[in-house]
């Protein structure tokens, strides 16, 4: 495995500081330069890497793979399903192709002019093609906050959240990569002290800041992945941004859940960083009392440390950091959320989505939503420009980063980012 | 259009009294043979006709396609996305090569001999690759008994129930053809005096009898279809059964609605009956009262006249029925249910699969899953066995049958057929 923590490797790709890809992370995505299909790729610095021209010249002909298709495919399932002795080869082989003291690739100009692009000269995709997504509701400070404004301050967590990583299904259809533009919704809507519902574009239009996980197995029916084996499902996270219409999911979410006010757009950050790379950034998480049932037992640093932030950008202005959160704070961590899942025999594919849920901490600046950080709009807050938000407006941009950083390396996402444009 | 209520057509494939597919019908599915992979097939009598086979020969060169690369598919979604003038075109050409005035295809024994085979030596696959599942909630009779029973017995609507048709996202990937066998989910459970949830395998196994439709459309982001659309957008229908566990939902289902509860399995009949083939059996529905918002509102003959047929076979047993519905009930329509699924520009893609809801009648005896029909346990249905059932138990098989009948003509679905084994 790479020590993704080593500070000592250096990549001959330039890497800018405070770069989120400096060669311990090895990320992988799907992009697509001017004169070439979408294909798997990994990034460095502010460098592209296209492996399917490093497959075209022979330098994952050792890696065990019955053949290389993987690497010409257009999403990365395929590359994905190989497994996590793979994962941990293939990541192994480009940090040796790319670590300053190799001259492997380093000396072939012919090959590094095919291969590397700016990452300004290409468009991302998204990474896999998901089959179902799972939203979760993990982080005890969102789930206190939302019973607190919509059911009873004194008693805000409902009956099963302590015993249960609470989820749900929701669209893979509408899940894209950073970038996109999406308009503003319209559904149904009803006031308090309205009799009827009404119909129009949402009021309360709303980002959830949150992260995902993307499963690298396949199971069968009936077949459960145990809290100690969870990991070895899961490749790796992108950051994860739910859109949500407040007003709309008042109205139609009791009883069955959420639907119209979250299946019209959920966007992630386009590199996949793999759970290998973030294993240097274990913290302890939460302590969880009352003690859960066995099969959600972890044993271990249960959570993560990486830093978010959320941004909104104007349509003339300038970004400005609305909320500032961690991943660390999550109750209930990924390999619980996958035992959960599958407890019942449910199954799974290469490429499933689980969204965290929305990620807050304990601090009104930490809020991951619009809802919580303008306490369902009695707080607006001041934007940079002196513009204030309660909801989101639109034309603005939002965007979300993270990165884990220990000993001076840094281990980063990138960005997710979306315009709202205004209801069709 | 072939006139699907027209007794005068009658096929050079022998049709057995009763049957659910007379050469008016044209279902499709997918098949394999001992010695094939899986192809698109339609079925006469009790007839699987491979349509690859007749592709190859030429049969279908002249119906505007690029390519006959469809026929080759182990799914029927690439067939479908040629869309609906396509559906037709092929229909009829179908039903022409099996019209008993046509020799085209009726004296070439040799194509007969390699593209028909006996249903009992074939067997079935999942017809469609199933991107996203949306399960709506729609009969009027269900939502109600569900309120009495377990909110307030004279105001068992919730106040959305008329104005929406109310759904949530389900589970894809474990969706699977009838023939099935699939072990009682595990899971957490609380007695309403317990302190505590505890955890194992199900007491409350239950079915819900839906029907479900295939849409053959794929749509951008931001589109919506509007409701006098929405039936262009649907290839046709399966039997679908949405198996449940009542003690694992009741536990997990607020505030985010079912999730492990239903996600363990659901079970279709493998030949999808086109939406074309079922118009002949159109009905006026419910009436709607209030009227429902405008981008709601369905001219025309809103349901279908489906008879509906629920039994349970005991390991040693015979079939007893145990309920008698009809999928004219449904208080929300199809179209209705598609225009409210993209209102808010939720993309569609051709596969997707969306369930009406559990189909209840007015009657007790026609109510569609074990929890209205036993009353939460308090009646337990006799079988013609003697033995007695509250709910499902193991070595059950649940089987679902559908047709629609008129002037003579009976145009079905075959039947949906599950066995409950023991929890692993």
């Amino acid at each position: 495995m790479i020590k993704s923590n080593n500070p000592i490797l250096v990549s001959w790709i330039p890497v800018p500081e405070n770069s989120d890809f400096p060669i311990q992370n090895i990320p992988f995505g799907i992009f697509s330069s001017k004169n070439s299909e979408p294909h798997p790729a990994t990034r460095i610095g502010n460098t592209v890497v296209d492996l399917s021209q490093l497959a075209d010249f022979g330098f994952f002909d050792r890696m065990g793979l019955k053949d290389l298709s993987c690497f010409y495919a257009s999403v990365l399932n395929p590359l994905i399903a190989n497994g996590p002795q793979f994962w941990s080869i293939l990541r192994e082989k480009l940090s040796q192709l790319f670590n300053i003291e190799n001259d492997e690739l380093q000396g072939l100009e012919e090959v590094k002019k095919l291969a590397l692009f700016p990452v300004n000269s290409v468009e991302m995709h998204m990474p896999v093609e998901v089959g179902d997504y799972t939203d979760f509701y993990s982080s005890i400070e969102h789930a206190t906050n939302v019973g607190k404004m919509f059911r009873d301050p004194d008693n805000a967590l409902l009956p099963n959240w302590k015993h249960i990583p609470v989820g749900y299904h929701g669209r893979s259809s509408s899940i894209v990569v950073s970038g996109a533009e999406i308009h503003r919704p319209k559904g149904q809507t009803k006031a308090d002290d309205a009799d009827a519902p009404g119909f129009g574009p949402t009021k309360l239009f709303d980002f959830e800041l949150e992260m995902a996980f993307i499963t690298g197995k396949k199971t069968e029916m009936g077949e459960s992945i145990p809290v100690d084996k969870a990991e070895e499902a899961i490749f790796g996270m992108v950051i994860f941004n739910d859109l949500s219409a407040r007003d709309i999911q008042k109205w139609e979410y009791v009883p069955l859940g959420p639907f119209l006010s979250k299946n019209f757009g959920s966007v992630i950050s386009p590199w996949i960083v793999t759970l290998e790379a973030l294993q240097p950034f274990r913290v302890e998480g939460p302590e969880q009392e009352p003690a859960v049932l066995p099969y959600l037992e972890y044993s271990g640093e249960k959570n993560i440390d990486i830093k978010l932030e959320v941004l909104i950008k104007p349509e003339a202005g300038k970004e400005s950091t609305v909320c500032k959160s961690n991943f660390k704070y999550m109750y209930w961590n990924m390999a619980q959320q996958l035992a959960h899942q599958t407890v019942n025999g449910c199954n799974i594919n290469v490429g499933d989505m689980y969204g965290s849920g929305t990620i807050s901490g304990h601090t009104p600046d930490s809020y991951g939503s619009m809802l919580e950080l303008s306490w369902k709009g009695t707080k607006p807050l001041k934007l940079d420009d002196g513009s204030e938000r309660k909801f989101v407006l639109d034309n603005d941009t939002i965007i979300m980063r993270a990165y884990a950083e220990k000993n001076g390396v840094r281990v980063g996402f990138g960005e997710s980012a979306v315009k709202i444009l205004p209801a069709i």
